[in-house]
């Protein structure tokens, strides 16, 4: 399951991101909130996909815009804590931070937060939900890319 | 006892500051230090508690205090390196960042350093003693929460 | 093998340099590259040495020169993938984020990259490579100090 984590962070960080929605199952749901919102039981994320073809078309339009300045990312993930619904599936919640890098050095903090997360085990581990929620409150246009 | 640790970092950056000392054996002390006070053998420390006691007694200061501005706060842990003491303790130490988000969004890195730690094993995993030895010299005051 | 990793980040970050060379093979190699000059095959290294005893060459100048304003680092550690290579060794990556404290206390995100590694496993975990590839194209002089 860590591996799974390793694989979505060096996924995005090495521009793969069709690689993305490969982890996750064929209706797994991924979405951004904000901490505020999520504490106020606002409904509505900042991002949302219902499927995993919901995500290749996400990965699809961000490859046809071209209209942001050319950017790495470097995730760092820490404080994976893990608690067994049932023999098949995994919830857990992971501490996450961002690091943006631009294209002349100027590096970064872009976001941190937690994901919470629940993987299938079988056959190989997926994310079935993975909900990144966000401690600062404002984002910029960019958070179009995936957390 | 890396669950202990991750238990305290998520506990602190949800703000469930009450369970910060029940990660604490009875008579658990803590302490926050920096790099140049620890390499000099001076024995002042930054911030310093003798007892589960004194940190429940930090909490409820901090909780009526209110006068800081809302912020969270978000640790980032790596590098554990264990030694075993005895059968019934580990000894540890880790390197820590610590982020902090203002309410208007800011982020930043707000503290990074190392955890010295003396962990009770039995019944369940319990911090005897963490000393946070900072790398910078400089703190401002909202040094007043736990890192 | 993750104790190799934290003993690596703890021999810089504690500013013990001569340990540095000791971790890795005899004939070791380790060098420094931007992920740019990786991506287009660039040959050129930022930083390289071919063998331990150009590490300890290393170590030693930046011992004797002295010209640098006193800095503390902390390095953390992400997301690392192992792919087994035959019964002797191990290849990874990982993520990195290296922190730059100064004297005045100023604290800043210093470089993030992965750290491509084969690392030797008998008698005990060595490196046999260690490739850091920085995101930034951009560094500073100081970068004279392993990463």
């Amino acid at each position: 399951m860590e591996t799974l984590h390793a694989r979505y962070a060096h996924a995005l960080d090495d521009d793969r991101l069709e690689d993305w929605p490969e982890l996750f199952t064929e209706s797994g749901k991924y979405r951004i909130a904000t901490a505020e919102n999520e504490a106020r039981g606002l409904p509505l994320p900042v991002l949302s996909c219902d499927s995993r073809a919901m995500m290749r078309d996400r990965v699809q339009s961000l490859r046809h815009a071209n209209v942001y300045e050319p950017q790495r990312y470097r995730h760092m993930l820490s404080s994976v804590l893990i608690s067994h619904l049932d023999g098949e599936r995994v919830s857990s919640v992971a501490s996450f931070l961002v690091i943006r890098i631009m294209q002349n050095g100027d590096t970064a903090v872009f976001a941190s937060g937690k994901y919470l997360d629940r993987i299938l085990l079988s056959p190989e581990p997926k994310y079935e939900e993975r909900v990144v929620v966000c401690d600062s409150r404002r984002f910029d246009t960019l958070l179009a890319i995936p957390l």
